[in-house]
């Protein structure tokens, strides 16, 4: 059922002749299907159909819009067990992940389904004439919300699934009324096909012009093609820094700058207070040796910083959950490239200067598996040295021992933009709380108290981006259905007769 | 009472060398005070104390905030007749328009004193912890909105109160918690140091920090290095499309790219239904004439550009549009730049080919006065030739006479975009006006009926921005209390207990 093809407009096809192949992380070996790469011309077509399609596609209703993302939910359950093997083959991710990836993606869509199916979401506002108003009368003025066109998504490495070719960025511009052309990702090429052909399938059975959803493969040209495209409007990214930052910069020069929303890397500072760490150290390293090594450690809000000042207890503390983390079997990273990218990022944070590995996973290692790793610096080495302030992604956590508490806040406000922060703390802490968290949430998008950061939840209050570098634009969230936001702009009609209005400003 | 210094964190300093004075457009001269530009040291004192501030400043209440932004307002207002003096003499606008703008600047100022005055505008949204869900708890999610940090504002050379000094860019980044530093624009200096003054005298009696606010003289290196310096992390501009570009590259290519809001040009299509003309041609004449030449036509949304399906009406109104627009007295331009400016780009854009200028201007002209000018084109020429899609800043005004309504839709379609368009027709109009609404909500931030683009009203309906070039992010506004949204990210707290959180998430 997998073709290798692009998917223009609905129609799967492929002019080109650069092939490429997926590999199976758990072997190591490609998988059989070859894939095909778009060409320009097929780029270009998408963006066009996709263009025009928005001038349809921008006008049909909420229902209309709620129906199309409910039955691409329903078609991507459809796809039932290939769906679920295809992942697994491409990711190396276990059959739980899958399933529970699938759930949520299906959620996200059928919560954007629901967001639209009235006109809320527009945020209009009214403000009635004063036609006897001095010195001047003040006209009727109406204001409501409108899609900024076709938007381009780049799946994430790391979810399949729920940040990739359905997932949240495509699913919020499809529910706004903004047409999508996806980059599929090249490590999951056969996942993106299918979910594709699920999205194509029920554009079809709903009734939606046919440039309304496009996924494209292809490397770095496809995607500087599609950003610099004229017809395209913004970006969603989900992925490292460097091609996030290099997809921004390209918007940026384009004639026609457009917002590019790039949730990037993080480190997800926790701060865990002397008082947390002398009364419940041991139950500490538990959990977060689970968090520290969950999906591989392959989750943007990884905790790969742990910031204490230095007690009596915080030596034992790091040996313990340096042994809970070294404990837990080592798993499968995504693809070759990223556990290669683990272990020289990894090896070049601990072999600087004053840095001390307290652990390492020393068990048997099959094809891309990674030994977790727990290490630990002074906050006087910390400081000084930006190298250790670099993500490093995958199962890996740096301990930073601080001298006082002013060091702690010096460290935290030194740090770049993290998607989160975490406070580990006791009632009646020893600590200035207050002060700890003034100065984490200037650097973070959320702030978790005695919790672990991995997990997002898919609701109204969740932020999911940061300042600069965890994403491009920190005012703005990749989940949750406040991410529309990023797909849309206001409009204000001034002195406008009932029947020209759009129906949800007429009243 | 005008020192020529640049106000440092509330101190009136001058470190450097480089003077500069204003010029009296009314006679080309200089006026007499003497402008010095800041030094690089004194901007980096500027942001270091704009950084410092902040810290305490974010932290402020929102009363404190109102009380600040009212006592700025009272302030402005003690500034009395020395303000509108100064007002009149560098920039050559009349005193009504000055006492209007004062009037509009202390509006502002008081509407966002009364929206921080409570914490709704922080769009506070609040998910109740599932201790029971499965397969996973929910924990307890709050969102809300906390400052970016210091905000540089450029003023605009057209509205040296009400886009400058204190005007809507500096009233709703201070009321959002954000210092603000603003680079005074070099045509009215000493407006800029009496609004500065007003400030600074403000933030000592509300005990604000020193570092809330400064101004800073200076030129094209002054900028740079406002937007280049890493303590700033917003940026808001009023002015042309080559100014707002060129800060916007700067910060896309810091290191750390910050958030640039400019609202720079625009011609503001005006679409004349045949009807229309055929049924009000004369007092449409009027009123536009009345329009293309306020203030000069030095408006950012003035009408430039009037499209129109060709009728046996249009040669009759386009006469008569020129007949009255040239009838009303000529009137000082701001600066002799801008005159000069107007008159290259009007000589530009009247000597292409297949353009012909209806009426002109033949009145004496004093000191920088400006003749107002009608041309007339065709669609078809109009189509193919880009120059004529640029704006003509002051009283110009081009109409295009299309053959008919598919070449007026592919007129409108082509075009940049824009901050308003207008649409003026009749009830039961021959043309297809639900299309042609379409397609102009698809170039612009507002949309006006049967009424003209000038007048900008301060509510929360008003959408003061557009695609690009209209603004470089059409998602945002810079007028009414939305435009505090420039300013702000979201914040999500996971799980806290109420003594951590802000008093306006407790409940």
């Amino acid at each position: 059922m997998i073709t290798g093809k692009n998917c223009i407009g609905g129609q799967f096809k492929a002019d080109g002749s650069v092939e490429f192949k997926t590999v199976d992380p758990k072997k190591n070996e490609e998988n059989p299907t070859v894939f095909i790469e778009a060409t320009k011309g097929e780029i270009d077509t998408a963006a066009e159909l996709a263009w025009e399609a928005f001038k349809v596609f921008r006008k049909t209703s909420g229902k209309q819009r709620a129906d199309f993302l409910n039955t691409i939910a329903d078609e991507i359950l459809a796809l039932d067990q290939e769906l679920i093997d295809t992942y697994m083959l491409e990711s190396g991710l276990p059959e739980g992940r899958a399933i529970g990836e699938r759930g949520r993606t299906v959620f996200q869509l059928r919560s954007f389904a629901k967001l639209v199916e009235n006109d809320d979401w527009r945020e209009n506002t009214f403000d009635a004439a004063q036609p006897d108003r001095k010195p001047q009368p003040k006209e009727d003025l109406r204001k409501t919300m409108i899609p900024l066109g076709p938007v381009v998504v780049f799946g994430a490495s790391n979810f399949p699934l729920a940040y990739s070719t359905a997932g949240g960025d495509t699913a919020s511009a499809l529910a706004s009324g903004c047409p999508v052309i996806v980059k599929g990702h090249p490590m999951h090429a056969g996942t993106n096909e299918l979910v594709a052909s699920a999205i194509a399938k029920a554009a079809e059975k709903t009734g939606m012009p046919k440039g309304v959803f496009s996924s494209v493969n292809g490397g770095t040209q496809t995607g500087i093609d599609l950003v610099e495209h004229p017809k395209v409007k913004a970006v969603g990214f989900t992925g490292s820094i460097g091609g996030g930052r290099a997809l921004f910069d390209l918007a940026a020069k384009r004639e026609e700058p457009i917002p590019v929303f790039a949730e990037m890397g993080s480190i997800n500072p926790v701060i865990m207070t002397a008082d947390a760490i002398s009364k419940r150290g041991s139950e500490l390293a538990k959990t977060y040796a689970g968090s520290i090594t969950l999906g591989t450690g392959q989750f943007c809000t990884n905790p790969g910083l742990l910031l204490t000042v230095k007690s009596p207890d915080t030596e034992a503390f790091v040996q313990e959950l340096a042994k809970e983390t070294t404990a837990i079997d080592a798993q499968t990273m995504l693809h070759p490239n990223i556990k290669k990218g683990y272990e020289s990022k990894g090896e070049d944070v601990i072999s600087q200067k004053g840095v001390a590995v307290v652990g390492k996973y020393e068990g048997n290692l099959d094809a891309n598996e990674a030994a977790s790793i727990i290490a630990s610096v002074s906050g006087e080495v910390f400081l000084k040295n930006p190298k250790m302030h670099q993500e490093v992604f995958g199962p890996f956590s740096m301990v930073v021992q601080c001298k006082d508490e002013a060091e702690l806040l010096q460290i935290i406000e030194g740090l770049e933009g993290q998607l989160t922060g975490t406070l580990i703390a006791e009632k009646g802490d020893g600590a200035n709380l207050l002060e700890i968290v003034d100065a984490l949430q200037n650097r973070v998008g959320r702030i978790i108290y005695n919790g672990v950061p991995t997990g997002v939840e898919v609701c109204a209050s969740m932020q999911h981006g940061g300042p600069y570098p965890a994403s491009t634009d920190s005012r703005f969230t990749a989940v949750g259905i406040h991410s529309i936001k990023r797909w849309v702009r206001p409009i204000s009609y001034q002195s406008f007769p009932m029947e020209l209005l759009p129906d949800h400003l007429k009243k």
